[in-house]
């Protein structure tokens, strides 16, 4: 590690919570795509609320969180998508070595502390760590190549998660 | 927090670091939009290579860091873009209560441990936690409203960064 410094690691603390109708990871959509429409909250602890400020410009948010069901990390993997292993860093597969997720999600609307949202792909109870504005001109290339998943692109909304990586890894 | 766990937080510790050509926060582009063809480096940590397999199938992808050089937090903030004060949840600032960044860059090559990356718009020596492949069919939504962020679009790949963000917070 030759970083300035952050190399011992940084302790992140939840600023808030995700609510989805989801509780097992076992059926659950396995990404926004397979979500659509599906309703959940964010609760931001209340010491945070001034920081969602304008927020409500945005249609959608990019949420990170922590992935608190998953256990162990696995440097390989099988994706829900397919039968075939893969580099972890190369699928969105849970089990990682820091166990932080990315989802973006549509904002329907910010009532004081809570953000309501749609397409909600992760587990009720998640904890949140941060949410940044999704940025069209920043953030939107319609047209990358997408290596192993281009096979399984039109699966990816009538696919859901089995508790695989609920699990303890290998 | 009524999280099912992961109130208390979590240690994340860097799988790598990020090599640019930027050793100072003045006078960086502020987004990968502004830093087209900015070449860099991902090193990662030889422990974690196998989990880069496959990830030369992607022509994107998504790095989530540690803002560390940023100091303190700032609920409300005044971005590069704008002469405004905005939450800081619906800016991309670093001053964030966890200070993670995350950048969409190019994925030019893989060699061994090293990821070959364009449109870097991060410090070098910038401490890595993470990378995500990025999925076109997922993660790009061309036509999102943009709140504040909409009336200076444009402006994303001139304007530069000043030191506002390394220094002690308010």
């Amino acid at each position: 590690m030759n970083g300035d410094d952050g190399g011992d690691g940084v302790l992140v603390r939840p600023i808030g919570c995700i609510r989805s109708p989801f509780t097992d990871p076992a059926g659950m959509p396995i990404q926004p795509a397979g979500a659509a429409g599906v309703r959940g909250l964010v609760e931001i602890l209340p010491e945070f609320r001034d920081g969602l400020a304008d927020l409500e410009g945005f249609s959608r948010i990019i949420l990170i969180y922590l992935f608190h069901r998953s256990e162990g990390c696995s440097l390989r993997v099988v994706p829900f998508l397919d039968d075939r292993e893969h580099g972890v860093f190369a699928t969105r597969a849970p089990r990682r070595p820091n166990p932080i997720g990315l989802s973006v999600v549509r904002l329907v609307g910010v009532e004081g502390c809570r953000l309501v949202i749609e397409d909600v792909d992760v587990l009720d109870g998640t904890p949140l760590l941060d949410i940044k504005p999704y940025i069209s001109a920043i953030d939107a290339f319609p047209d990358e190549r997408c290596g192993w998943f281009n096979d399984f692109a039109r699966d990816v909304r009538k696919v859901q998660a089995d508790s695989r990586f609920a699990e303890p890894g290998p």
